[in-house]
């Protein structure tokens, strides 16, 4: 592979992060579930404060639970590294969440994720420690 | 370079990140902050719940401000990564915080680490989220 093969490859890479970023948004915004859980990979695990950390079943049961609550995020993404396979990404989150009563609260903070290159092609989140308070 | 090489490097580079991991822990309960800075990239950002995230010289100016505590660590490794010359590690901690009157406090979380090895072969801290609560 030449220089330039390689770092169109990086390229290619770091845009499909910036892809899935945007479809995380979209589909948790328009209440895609099944679409978020395809955007991290099986064994995935997110960390939070105030809590132990948690994998894809008990992020989905917690989505059924939040599923008539809006959350439209904006995302800052203030770094991606992509290293062959494997990536990482410094982002910064603003998440509005509306109550089914109209209540709405915001959020904000950083997040630092890593990321795994499937066999397929596609991005997904592996690991995600979230400081969004 | 054959499979095995690879693999034995892999394994040093792992052995190396848990040494740093080790001398962090005995740089920080000796209160020889010096040597905690040695064990950072120039260009670290730490991350923490409720607040701006924050580089070198802001970790120096803290760990001045704690001079008078005593802090104890117990770091338990979840995972590593070692991707060439970056890894990610994924931490619990437990610390304790001794004042000068005597009062501890304990707190405990995890860590999601981005390691970076320098060209002298030395692995250094680049990023750090810390959900320590």
């Amino acid at each position: 592979m030449t220089a330039t093969q390689a770092t169109h490859t990086k390229y290619d890479d770091e845009l499909a992060i910036r892809e899935l970023v945007d479809k995380w948004l979209a589909a948790t915004k328009s209440g895609d579930f099944d679409a978020v859980l395809r955007l991290m990979a099986n064994d995935v695990i997110f960390m939070v404060p105030n809590g132990e950390p948690f994998g894809k079943e008990a992020f989905a049961a917690q989505s059924k639970q939040m599923k008539d609550m809006k959350i439209d995020g904006k995302c800052d993404i203030k770094e991606i590294e992509v290293l062959d396979d494997r990536a990482w990404m410094r982002n910064h989150l603003d998440i509005s969440i509306t109550m089914p009563d109209g209540k709405t609260t915001k959020r904000s903070g950083y997040t630092l994720t890593i990321l795994r290159k499937n066999p397929d092609g596609n991005w997904v989140i592996a690991r995600d420690a979230n400081l969004v308070m």
